[in-house]
């Protein structure tokens, strides 16, 4: 009997975990490697933004999965490049040797060039950065409720920018704007016509995946709720006090939460492959990476341009049929078929959708559009079917229900300040 | 009309709240200065350092209890000291003039002078003290599955050790003990019988506040459940490897949690009162601080010597009940009442209790004593009607569920260990 193949998996995001899934019990050896041991869903990340959920309801163990499948193991290390000669990914826990190889690392925020902005600016691709996002805010509110005599100081603290209007950056807006008013019912003495929320977009509309009426829609939904939005708006600039536009204007904030661009993970262009523009590894239509026939890419870390004039989106429905492609041609390879016997993507577009806010949302799917109630119903199902098991499923809807129907946010405490226990 | 008279809490323990509480909507405004921006639960701190329980769930916003209450202000600042002679509290943020001042900041972790095994021991008061453990604790087993050639290294790493035969102590060791278990499921290649959770007390007898026969069977039921407890051990040195007992026993161990001692925060020897050897300000049987009849202190940074021999004990119902008798007392002040007319403390013993995981715990209740699933059912009972809300309570009561009948952990994220968003 031939020894089992050792698959390893780089990353436990949406495409990781999926493939593992899909090879669970199956007769290789499954490795995955992630720097942190859980998975994270990352579409509700701006709900911990925001101190709606907690972090345990949105990132979930990685062993987790896999309790009953013990041909399925994980380990915890950060990946720095692939030897693909050796066949090796290289760690900072030393070096793990692959049979087949299958990159799913995700992406990071895409800053373009801007090293200023990047300093002083929030991502909102970690639990980490959304942890100190929302201990920020609250923080702002707290330091500014504290000034009497500098109005100047005070409305720089209570003035909230967010960069880009793709869904996280809209998704962020509204929720800041909701946080907003339940803050208003419990500072008695702040003047809450200083507090701003405010969305920047370089180009002229939000949401480019959506039909312009959409987008529209998204706008004033976003206007209504008090939102400044400004579309053309493009950053050049950001000390941590003020915020250039290339217009001219200045922006006082000293929260600026960059959602403006995404780029593949860095250790990507170490991998012995050809990137775009965006690090991003150009993929076959099997998944493989070019010239090899055991090194797979799949997810926001892979370009899949075939079938279609532009790449792929970063989203996780690519990331899931890509899983499931790649899961194929990894039993077929494994039984010995060539390179030209597997299997390509068919992607099946489901979509898209965005939250702006309690009782509001836009989606659109395949030339046909909804927005309001009926819409905002739709993600909410969505969302909860798609998170990680029934325990989290169940604590988010209460949580939810509370949110919207009570206004209770239990989120709101502010955690990073000191580790010194003594006063 | 005088002018309202301004009453400054410091500290939002459990001695803060009620007193804020007991104070809202009468006729005097009140500020609760805190250096954190939500009140802790603290009994079930140690939940959260077994991933049983989230952050959100034992640390409730302080503006959230006083969203009804106009008078009630809280103000969030580290405390410095307390300058009676000109009645301010002096604070990072500048100084808070009171015309009352309550003193109810709590105690810190007691290392008796040990600096070195302070250096390296983890703390169990607060909840980034509780959230390193966590974090921790998860990361050990995570490193030590990694390590195939030094099987001294991994046992090191795998060694938990907890200090402190009092409830914080002996619930710290019931729930690491029951973590162990849950890890067990999911770490298919980790030989667990490396595993050691070890808990150490210095003098012949744990939980010193129960009758003997409680004692015994918390002993019992911890080896029983594969606790290695060790009475009459000492520690005197730590180096954050070998941990060495008075006896001259070397312990090898990457995790050491302390909870064998508490004292009276830093700042309370800086307000200007005589202090005892833990800290505690001495105060006279109306809460008052000697020679002062406007600053008060209560809970655990009071020493309360009145119609008992020794101090009444760190706990919440001391702090609860004070707390009701300095509400009182200032209401009588501002009311034009003389010193001699304040109200004293009349302590009811509300019994003291601890659980030792699930399904057994002990109490004990003016010599009435209970074990077993029965008592484990009163402490899930008594702890859940006194969290901060009904909201918290369910959610919790969920994920006890789901904890003890399903043997789900959704906490056991590890979330501090990089703040890179590169992989």
């Amino acid at each position: 009997m031939a020894e089992r193949k050792h698959v390893v998996i780089v990353g436990a995001g949406f495409g990781g975990i999926k493939l593992a899934k899909d090879l669970a019990d199956k007769d290789v050896d499954v490795t995955i490697i992630d720097r942190h041991n859980f998975h994270l869903f990352q579409p509700l990340l701006y709900q911990l933004s925001t101190a709606v959920l907690s972090c345990d309801e949105i990132a979930y163990p990685i062993r987790n999965f896999f309790r009953n499948n013990s041909n399925v193991e994980f380990f915890m290390a950060k990946v720095t490049g692939v030897d693909q000669q050796r066949k090796v990914v290289l760690t900072n826990h030393g070096e793990m040797p692959y049979d087949y190889l299958v990159l799913a690392a995700g992406a990071t925020t895409n800053f373009f060039g801007m090293t200023e902005v990047e300093k002083h600016s929030f991502g909102m691709k970690t639990v980490q950065e959304a942890l100190h996002i929302r201990n920020h805010v609250l923080h702002m509110f707290e330091r500014a409720n504290k000034i009497q005599d500098d109005p100047e100081t005070r409305k720089r603290m209570l003035t909230f920018v967010s960069v880009g209007g793709g869904p996280t950056g809209i998704e962020e807006c509204g929720a800041l704007m909701e946080l907003v008013e339940l803050q208003k019912k419990e500072f008695h003495n702040l003047d809450f016509s200083e507090v701003t929320v405010m969305l920047l977009e370089g180009t002229d509309r939000v949401l480019p995946m959506m039909p312009e009426n959409m987008q529209q829609e998204t706008v004033r939904v976003l206007r209504k709720k008090g939102v400044d939005v400004r579309l053309g708006a493009q950053v050049v600039d950001y000390d941590g006090r003020t915020l250039k536009l290339k217009d001219g204007t200045e922006i006082q904030t000293e929260t600026v939460i960059w959602s403006a661009g995404v780029k593949a993970v860095p250790f990507i262009a170490n991998c012995g492959s050809e990137v775009d523009r965006a690090g991003r590894i150009i993929v076959e239509a099997t998944c493989l990476v070019p010239g090899s026939d055991c090194v797979f890419a799949i997810g926001d870390c892979a370009n899949y341009t075939h079938g279609t004039e532009r790449p792929l989106p970063t989203i996780a429905p690519v990331a899931y049929q890509e899983a499931d492609v790649v899961a194929e041609n990894i039993l077929k390879l494994v039984g010995g078929a060539s390179r030209e016997q597997l299997g390509v993507l068919h992607y099946k577009d489901l979509g898209t959708m965005a939250t702006i806010g309690r009782g509001d949302a836009v989606m659109s799917w395949k030339g046909h559009t909804a927005s309001g109630f009926f819409a905002w119903s739709a993600w909410l199902f969505v969302h909860l079917i798609r998170l990680a098991g029934p325990y989290t499923n169940f604590t988010v809807a209460v949580k939810w229900f509370w949110n919207w129907i009570a206004g209770i946010r239990l989120g709101r405490v502010i955690t990073n300040i000191t580790l010194d226990p003594a006063k």
